[in-house]
């Protein structure tokens, strides 16, 4: 920790600050130039309180230099993680997409698109049995019946299976039927008591990112699943909230790079949520995985006219495969295939 | 609802649009002027998903007209509500200045707090049992011991108490230690089974506003609560989430004159979270009371260099003492008391 | 400036680091935690860049510790700067309410503007003659023969004048029309070869900040005017640009005590741009008094249904003398006059 | 125009706005529901001032329905723009790369970046001679010096230059210099004077957008320069300004598909200035190419450890020269070429 001294701050609040360092057992070192005075605290600086040292007197401002994510940092497992579903890497050379409807609907609606998901050459099946709406007046999800036409349909193909989880006592009922990776949603990326008990699971995770999260509390809610033991752990890039309203959220591909840099966890992107009409999605799914994604989440509907919710942003099961086949050559422009 | 055509949509387009409307039962009003078409859907708005209508051929945009929130809106209810806490009014003439420290630590603060509070004139006391923390290894309240703390000190002032609830599966705790108010925290203003469950007790809730949601969003989050029964329900703005980084959060005190005319419930501000810095939270006080907010959240605590939660943001009694006189004043001159 | 250096960077990289500092006639200061070394730079910070450093093999990261800022700061000036524009004090214990039209129609106008600044109460006059629009087909302003209205209507009551400056090529124009004070819009807050211009004459100067400037930013613009030897300038607060879409802007009342802490420059705001609605103004106003503002900039109209610009946001005279009486309340209750 | 009144507004309220909508010499269209009346303006769109009708008695809110933008936008000209620059084409298949350093800072380094422009298989040379610098007292360019190294080197090859204009006192240097395509800087989006004086020259412009700036406002600052007679614009993307703080700016994909869309002219992104670090400029500009942009400004040094400014965000000849390898495949796999 690094604490930044007034101008003119006396000896006797330099000497206080110092004191302070060496309670908590860290060792000062004490920087004097003409203008500034700089204190560095070396050691566990888990173990002081920056905001103690805030409000002491003569200080200025105080900068942590230590990340607070250890677990899911690349420095404890400098090469990348591959999360292995049912036997399906994410986080390799191989790209995912996991395709499927935004909310489960019906039986044959989700056989439809299990089938689609599979000509399109994806491996993976996304749909919402529990949907977190702004209104309580709206559709929200047909609840354990859609796990089971979800499970139904995917079966069919051996098609492993992603879906949201939004309430802790719903956590035994997805173990129930097998759901093979729960998504923690941008809504509640920090709700810390379901990142608690997700971390104590052996199902890998897709952490959404929050609407406003930054890149740090992003990893930081990693880690509190990590810190459960859980460190199958994949982060999801889905648009953050900006000034801009000409489209729903802003997809932050500077997020994927950075990501990798500082995780060893594998990170894909949602195309489908972050412009929010279909008519984008792939230009931001091209864009994700040229960037260095190593998968993408993207809403596929039988016939999105019909489609209980965010009818708009779904792509038919025609444009998918079109879409595959483009992500294709890219993924092979930057080294990978699909 | 209102449906801009694209220009040179069809007749076929238009017409399509109108059975649509028809359809879902309301009734169609087609403007044609020379260069556009726009149509009006009359009738309950909430009969129809304007996603449906956007992917349609020929469609620019759709715009919805009527407000998604009711019960919590002012026009199911014109005048002001005033919600009573123990007979203490919330949302009435008298603003209420709802005061103690960030976090519970020891029955001996909390009756060193309770005894400032009730010193400055406050009526209402706050404390945090459980603690939304940005890292798993940082301190995550007492829990169910802090409760018991908390009670103690409270009951010999016959102080209510205010804390936070982020857990579902704690509600019942609260319950049993009759918490007064219940807590809603940003980070959790659309965890939307929190938000049905606490819908469904007859303690009021104050809601905090997400970092990054909008006006609207929060009257719906609210709506979620009233829609389950509990109309008690207090909205606090405690600071935003922008671009600038010389403080915490930016307090939005236009939301205060926004808030009192689109919705009857009170509205109050937490001065302590938004700037993070002790020695702003004055100047954020006074301007919360002189935008119009019916009561504030001022984090306090005995000692503040040794709290064990943020620090830095806690005023000391005596400020609190003083802070309280400037804001009487500043009450009498728009017409209220303290 | 302070280096850290990368987990495990080798005493190469460190002593390459060392060399730099040196070379630019800085003294380092070492310090090697069990984990971190870090490596700071002691001296005239100025003199080296920190982009340097940071692409040097080894190095984590870069902190500046001295403000950028030096004329504008209240290191240079402890305690705070008075303004005076034909005698009227800005930044004293008076608060200066300066109102006018958004925009300058006509001779009739203006007249009745001017005798209605004066029966509220107010001190100084604003107008504006050219108008920054986001279209180019808008009223773009009367231009000169708008400050000859503006100029004889304040004449007549002796009222010092403020009026927007867009374009270096207009500056003589304000010279001969003899404005009092000159306006820098939001749009140009960081239009630098305008500010060096302005920097040249001895009038005073509101800088209004960026729709989404940082305080810091803010102030270096200001240090930009300074640096060319004009230190009569006063900030202007007008609201940021957020996610939030109910109102136009989100009026920052945390930047008036942090810029009171960090320039000894006079600070007002702009209640009537920050919302866009002339209902929100009397809230942002009194806000702005009871955080600590030294003035405030109101637009008024003789009649905001006929006005050519921004309609919906001015005051009526009625409007205005009614919130000088609530104003001037919230100054006493802040210690102050208005 | 739609105006949505209130609930319950009066027939003499209707009756006024209509009376409004019919002096503006527009047609009115009275949609009534059982809770709310719609009333739709048809006709020229830009004779009625949304403001008088939002402060008229019984008014919620007023939409607009047509675009302000007419000449940018792609209705006006649906195929897209093809923009020469001494032959070169920006807007058609082929995507163009535009290299060079930050800033021109001798003959000597101009020369080489030259070469390696070239080399690298580029066919147009950035670079700065009047540089927008937070700080005063940081290196503002060479100016006219730095613009004869630039043609002297560009010369050599036959390369086109771009540089910025900051200034409307020096357009008339830069047409004597002979500038091939002029740069409007973020900062200057909105600088009205600026954008009208090059709307009177015939080079084309890249217009960046604004760190805060929406699509709208950016497609209107452009009708600016077209509304003058030229219609040679390029868009750029630099990255928006949010809450992030972990890169400098979040590059804006989603902006490239929605211009395409909107405007008929080339849009092009500027991946170093996004993320300000030369190791996120490839995965940026991969984005950028696989969204659908029609060419790049890419940040090149020969030598970045000694650039004069932003030495952190340069790529060297070489990263240069392997960008533009993997963009040529990801080109190909977008149907262009590079």
């Amino acid at each position: 920790m690094i604490i930044v001294m007034q101008l003119h701050a006396s000896d006797a609040e330099i000497n206080a600050v110092v004191d302070e360092i060496r309670k908590a057992g860290l060792q000062e070192h004490v920087s004097r130039g003409s203008e500034l005075v700089i204190i560095g605290a070396i050691g566990d600086e888990d173990r002081i309180n920056p905001g103690h040292f805030e409000i002491m007197a003569g200080v200025e401002r105080v900068n942590r230099v230590t990340k607070q994510y250890k677990i899911v940092s690349r420095d404890s497992h400098p090469q990348g993680s591959v999360i292995k579903v049912r036997g399906i890497p994410i986080g390799g050379e191989q790209i995912q997409v996991i395709s499927g409807p935004c909310s489960i609907e019906t039986q044959d609606q989700m056989n439809i698109a299990a089938d689609a998901v599979v000509a399109a050459g994806c491996r993976m099946m996304r749909g919402g049995a529990f949907k977190p709406r702004t209104s309580p007046y709206a559709f929200q999800g047909l609840g354990v019946q859609g796990l089971e036409y979800f499970q139904r349909a995917a079966e069919r193909h051996k098609l492993p299976i992603v879906t949201e989880l939004m309430d802790v006592r719903m956590l035994d009922t997805f173990m129930e039927y097998d759901v093979d990776v729960i998504q923690i949603g941008a809504r509640n990326m920090q709700n810390f008591d379901l990142l608690k008990e997700v971390g104590r699971v052996n199902k890998p995770i897709i952490l959404k990112r929050g609407l406003s999260a930054t890149v740090n509390e992003w990893l930081m809610a990693a880690e509190y699943i990590a810190a459960g033991g859980n460190h199958n752990i994949i982060f999801c890039e889905r648009g953050i909230r900006t000034f801009e309203t000409a489209y729903r959220n802003v997809l932050d591909v500077t997020a994927i790079p950075v990501l990798k840099r500082e995780t060893h966890l594998p990170v894909i992107v949602d195309p489908s949520h972050a412009g929010g009409k279909a008519w984008m999605v792939p230009a931001l799914a091209q864009a994700a995985v040229a960037a260095g994604a190593d998968g993408l989440l993207v809403e596929m509907h039988p016939n999105p006219c019909d489609a209980w919710c965010d009818a708009d942003q779904a792509l038919t099961p025609d444009e998918l495969k079109a879409l595959m086949v483009t992500l294709g050559a890219i993924a092979q422009a930057v080294g990978r295939t699909i």
